[in-house]
């Protein structure tokens, strides 16, 4: 068996490396257009921000290396320019030696990946303008600024690569402005997560123009400009774009392959082409949400790597299916951790899936034990059978630890009921007898069963004034410092004697910091006959920072 | 209704404030024999070790405030001595005005704890022998240090609470020894395992004596000592027990409650005891074990908090099932930590379950961001259908992370074909595309579906040296540095240039240093036609940390 892989990096080296194990006289000869396989994309921001400090740190395979490990053809610097079905070749262009030849292929695998995209504005193209995305772009970054030591520089795109570069570019010393043209930056979570972020960031001195879109840009002499939507201008010494990334598809479209409705290629769950000997992985790919079986575009390693395996299966010959992807992902913000797994509201609703969704704010351990974080908890769950439909975690510590526990409860298509009896690893320095993920399952639980109604911050923002009765359930020192206006200070442990100050004949809104006291206090008023009573998911701490 | 507590901690606390969550008008009474309730055992010998400064933190609520907020009736110093179930009553002992009064009941709840085991031997009762359960323990084992200022101490019994002190003693600079019965440290954790936190005990300086007991205990005037069955004798200025806890089955047994097999008290899956008024909860009770059915005891404070929770809805006429205990925990000793979940051998040996095992030693995060630091995974499945039974982790970052997210595969049940689906959360900091639980399943996997046989460490030491050969398939530098016995060197790389020199009549026994390469080896010969190949699980560095 002849097998040709089309792209050396995540999906295709993987499958290289799991075919021959599989097969140990498969002919395997893999086409890499750069220099370099088996790069490792992920760190590339790390490189430009001199956290990870040797170029050779960014290879995690040489072809020498492979080759000579597990007996595969290797060509770098060789772009496959076409693919002829009918007589099951390729075609490839020889960058060194500018020569293209044919190679035929029993079963052919693509994992070409995808490509910045680069929006069609004046003045995008010019060498202080960059994209990053392999290794060639890397050093480019890193040249410019080593060379022309850039005081100032924009980030266009305030997604994973580009608020991975602003941190980057941060740390080495460059004055950094982020714009969106989204109002909250991480396009995969919701607002008033992301509202979060929004605070770190600033709070590290880097502009954050939300809403807003690039123009044009203009270059002079020593500086370029950024001119916004809004009609802002931002000088800078650099321009990043990080808008986003688009499947390569040019090869599988010419050949004729079928591509699915969001431009990726379409595959079925053994990662087949519409041509049964062509296979294809990673980013360039469709695959279906594993949340809402929708067909959706996510561009991430772990599947990219896994793809690859499992193509590599199927080409041996063993069945291995792909089930789809939860699009569990997770970021370096600066010293936050940002993670999210499953859909986010619009995605749900797009999906048209009834949900309901609870936000807490548990600490990463047991908070007398030193140096417990806080962190935020956003759990999306069905309204049906409480099945967990996806998180977003916000925090310092023991985010990455809380998204994994979620995303395998995903997986295993667990509900909320489930969370509340999860048995995690507790003592004092790494978690709580009562993890946050069982308290997220607690509290999404009790909704569920009626044990208490949530409201969240957007309608307490709509409240009929009129018809509401807001109760600041904290201490009158926490109220003193702020809280909702409108809202009557009754603490807590006061309720019981102070039942006569609330109105039943209105709907009750209750809040506190963090939701705790509220949903005690909504105990409280619902076994007293109040008929209305909602808590505000979240409390006070993402009303506020979601409204300030 | 009229609910008495006996036990005013995890599972009592719990329970009452749950409780009043459920129902605002039951009469609750928490009775506590202490001065402390809800404080955080897990706490106490940080405490100890000045890692927790203040006192007030080791309280989680106080009976003012508790009573506060949840209108509990909350007795102090109150012993419940006597249960008469023909009255539904107890007698309470005030400890204060030493009275003893009469309380009736409709629903009585008992979450008494566990005690720790006093060894009878001569010189047990001593001031300078110290046991540690609740706050008075602490002050007593605290002033003891600061006024005495011992130089040296001697712990007894290697398990959490022994290794706990061990360290938090070493932390305020007093010379220690450990002095365990077993074979290896930490009972839960197979021996292999354990072997990783002997090396690092002992390069902090601290004694370890293995299979070894304390016979008895001499006071002299200045000093103590420890005397072991092996005859050695250790000076020493104060020794702690940490040998273990015993379930607080007192009053249950005198009030004629079902105690199961192992000394707890029985209880069904709604924490109802044989008497159907009275529930019980935490380390006093039996529970099922979650998977192998076995009746058991796991003294833990996460399961003790959620049964309190059950048991509370139960009483409050709801239906709320318990359905076992995994015994995932967690521990810090030293740099290291040291987490399981689920059975190990022995317990899997002792139900008769049929299992295979993996070890491996993934890294915490990608080893090209810096600061990933190496962790060791023994995983045990199902040698059927390769459901996870168990797992344990020893390393320094990331562990927790691994043993959730393995806790929670394992409570739905997932199998390692599930292990290697999941889609956890990657980016450089956190971890790696293909993350060390999918590794782990990988692995596991690749075992059941014959694709690679594995051999343990104790099975090469016992091996048939005439009928089998070993390869050492690393590099010469590494075989150089230290390999097994009678080990031929053959680096994975010339493999396949070198097959003559490799007999086709014997079984082949192949390792690396973690058994990667021996893996890729192994597929190698097997697709050549070697007969019986297998690789050396968790590779030369395991063997080496269990026999040297
Ligand atoms: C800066 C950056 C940071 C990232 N961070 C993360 C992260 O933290 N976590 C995460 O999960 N994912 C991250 N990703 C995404 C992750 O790297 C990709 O999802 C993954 O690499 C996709 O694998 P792939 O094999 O599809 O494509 P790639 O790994 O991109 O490999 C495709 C290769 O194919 C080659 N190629 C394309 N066309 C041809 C052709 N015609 N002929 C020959 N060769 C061709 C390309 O040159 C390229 O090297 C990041 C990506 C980037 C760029
Ligand atoms: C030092 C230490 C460290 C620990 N570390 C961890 C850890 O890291 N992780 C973990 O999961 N678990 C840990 N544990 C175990 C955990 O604390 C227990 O599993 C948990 O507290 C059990 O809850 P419980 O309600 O059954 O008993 P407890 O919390 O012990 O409460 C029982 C209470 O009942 C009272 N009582 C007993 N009899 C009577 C009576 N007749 N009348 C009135 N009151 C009575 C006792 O005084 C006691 O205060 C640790 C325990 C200790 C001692
Ligand atoms: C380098 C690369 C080619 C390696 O591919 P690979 O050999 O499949 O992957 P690994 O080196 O992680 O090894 C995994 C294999 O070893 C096995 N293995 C790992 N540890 C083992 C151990 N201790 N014992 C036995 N087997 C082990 C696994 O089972 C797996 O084999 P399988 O797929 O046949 O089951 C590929 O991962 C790559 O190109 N990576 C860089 C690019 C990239 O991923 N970029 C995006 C992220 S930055
Ligand atoms: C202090 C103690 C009495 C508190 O018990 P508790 O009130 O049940 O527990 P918590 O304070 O964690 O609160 C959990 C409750 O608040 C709810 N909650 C938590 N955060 C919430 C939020 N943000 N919004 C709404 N509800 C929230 C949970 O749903 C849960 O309520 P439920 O059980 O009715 O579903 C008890 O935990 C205790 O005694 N702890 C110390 C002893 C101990 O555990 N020792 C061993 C470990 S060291």
């Amino acid at each position: 068996m002849k097998v040709l892989i089309v792209g050396g990096v995540a999906g295709g080296a993987s499958a290289a490396a799991r075919l021959r194990r599989l097969d140990e006289n498969a002919q395997i000869i893999m086409f890499e257009r750069g220099p370099y396989i088996s790069y490792a994309n992920c760190g590339l921001p790390y490189y430009i921000g001199e956290v990870i400090k040797e170029k050779s740190k960014l290879q995690v395979q040489t072809p020498e290396a492979m080759s000579k490990r597990f007996n595969i053809d290797i060509r770098v610097n060789s772009e496959v320019i076409k693919i002829l079905p009918q007589e099951k070749a390729v075609l490839v262009h020889d960058l060194v030696n500018d020569r293209i030849y044919k190679e035929t292929y029993d079963k052919l695998l693509l994992s070409p990946g995808a490509e910045p995209i680069k929006p069609n504005i004046p003045g995008v193209d010019s060498d202080r303008v960059f994209t990053l995305r392999n290794i060639p772009d890397t050093y480019r970054i890193k040249d410019f600024i080593d060379s022309k030591k850039p005081k100032n520089a924009v980030v266009v795109g305030a997604g994973f690569i580009g608020l991975e570069l602003a941190e980057n570019l941060h740390n080495v010393g460059i004055n950094v402005s982020i714009v969106e043209l989204a109002d909250h930056v991480i396009g995969p979570m919701d607002f008033d997560m992301a509202a979060l972020v929004h605070h770190h960031i600033e709070s590290k001195n880097v502009g954050l123009y939300l809403n807003d879109g690039v123009k044009a840009l203009y270059h002079y002499d020593d500086y370029s400009e950024v001119e916004l939507n809004s009609g802002k201008r931002i000088k800078t010494d650099m321009i990043v774009l990080g808008i986003g990334v688009r499947p390569e598809v040019k090869l599988a479209k010419e050949a004729g392959l079928a591509l699915g409705s969001r431009g990726g290629i379409k595959v079925n769950q053994y990662m087949q082409t519409s041509d049964p000997d062509i296979y294809a992985v990673g980013d360039a790919i469709e695959v279906k949400d594993f949340i809402n079986g929708s067909d959706t575009l996510i561009p991430l390693a772990g599947p990219a790597n896994k793809q690859g395996r499992i193509a590599a299966d199927n080409i041996a010959g063993r069945k291995s299916e792909y089930k789809g992807t939860q699009g569990t992902s997770i970021l370096k913000v600066f010293d936050l951790t940002v993670a999210f797994t499953g859909n986010n509201e619009r995605a749900l609703n797009n999906a048209g899936l009834k949900y309901q969704k609870i936000i807490i704010h548990p600490s990463s351990h047991a908070t007398y034990y030193p140096g417990a974080l806080p962190m935020s908890i956003k759990l999306l769950f069905s309204e049906d059978d409480g099945k967990v439909l996806g998180a977003q975690i916000v925090g310092y510590e023991g985010v990455d630890k809380r998204i994994d526990v979620i995303a395998t409860t995903i997986r295993a298509g667990m509900t909320v009921f489930d969370l509340e009896e999860l048995e995690l690893a507790y003592a004092p320095p790494y978690s709580s007898a009562k993890d946050p993920v069982n308290m997220a399952g607690f509290v999404a639980a009790n909704v569920l069963r009626g044990d208490c109604d949530v409201i969240h911050w957007d309608a307490v923002e709509k409240r009929d004034k009129e018809r509401t009765f807001l109760i600041d359930v904290r201490t009158p020192l926490e109220y003193s410092l702020g809280t909702i206006e409108g809202a009557v200070n009754i603490p807590v442990d006061n309720l019981r004697n102070r039942l006569e100050e609330i109105p039943r004949d209105k709907e009750i809104i209750i809040f506190c910091q963090v939701g705790l006291r509220g949903y005690i206090a909504c105990r409280i008023l619902m076994q007293h006959g109040f008929k209305s009573v909602k808590n505000l998911s979240g409390g006070y701490k993402t009303y506020e920072a979601v409204t300030k």
